[in-house]
């Protein structure tokens, strides 16, 4: 069995905090693996100021620190192949998806989409779950049709 | 880095609406990435007409979708290696169990199963993740016991 | 395509049942794929004896049940690459994570969590999703920064 050097994907947009119980990111050769990322502290200042950013504003940040991960780890936005995403309020389906289209263009990735009863803030609307490799790129794709 | 082409699956039972913000399907070599499944319109459908789907009939028409999916990428139903079930009652484990037996029989994948607060339409019962691979058929399999 | 040959993962500390509708472990050349682990039937002795598990409790059987699948294919804790936990009650994060502090130690994988309606058992708080590669050992890994 040959060895693959895990390395540990650090970046200022989604740091690793020295409390935390989790790594935000590894790539290991080519794949990218990742914590469920939400918009948090975005989401605690904004609420705090009494204007909570909606299912959509959140989806565009939390899609934003995914980016800037695969960035850290050389990568970008179209190597990601799927995203589970859990919202709130089952109701921020469209806005979610709004947010993801805008994102991503024509080059979508997967997506499963579930309401959970509750995420780890209370002013979180979204969370995603990205799973993403370094050797595909959706934009360079064929199909079956 | 070698790239990998990614090949978007496209199948008339689970086919990619126009308006969607996810692909269902996607093809990277030996490994399938999927979105979440339902049975998504026949329960709509069956509930309209006052007969609404329960949730075996259900697990039943998202497996089968899943395994039209992987007809499509040059696979089967022996190569799901793994699901992640979303049901929207947790009493409905045991239903959802003797459809997979039913359609998986001795070549049992692994599983995880959760109760979500809602799923994308009132009339879901369940949603089924897969992850799949081409290179793996569960009916050759060996065991350390 | 080559074909990878599936190998069944069994360990007495998570046996696969006769009337299971999923198998627990499977193998595929350096890649673990587990079902959702809980710490059942702990959590029913302990409950019924009126001193039920908590959270922190319960993680630390399930991360320990993951231990013995990883050991019986070979592997060990730190092949583990990435969790998702789902609990039953957010106030649990803390718990949780002092329990994957103790576990990971600094060599931690990353993980999301989120709170679900329900766990196929009342008495359960917690259930772990892992992802694991024997390839992979945490305790090797180089950072970005």
């Amino acid at each position: 069995m040959n060895a693959t050097v895990p390395h540990r994907i650090a970046c200022a947009e989604a740091p690793d905090l020295p409390h935390a119980h989790w790594t935000n990111g590894w790539r290991f050769g080519n794949d990218v693996v990742l914590s469920g990322q939400t918009a948090h502290p975005a989401t605690q200042r904004a609420a705090d100021a009494g204007q909570p950013l909606d299912a959509c504003e959140q989806t565009l940040v939390v899609l934003g620190r995914i980016e800037a991960l695969l960035r850290a780890a050389g990568g970008h936005r179209h190597n990601i192949v799927k995203t589970v995403v859990y919202v709130t309020d089952i109701a921020d389906k469209d806005a979610v998806g709004r947010a993801r289209r805008a994102f991503f263009g024509d080059h979508l990735p997967c997506s499963t989409l579930v309401a959970v009863s509750a995420l780890v803030f209370p002013e979180l609307r979204v969370e995603i779950d990205a799973w993403a490799r370094l050797d595909v790129d959706l934009r360079t794709s064929t199909s079956t049709t």
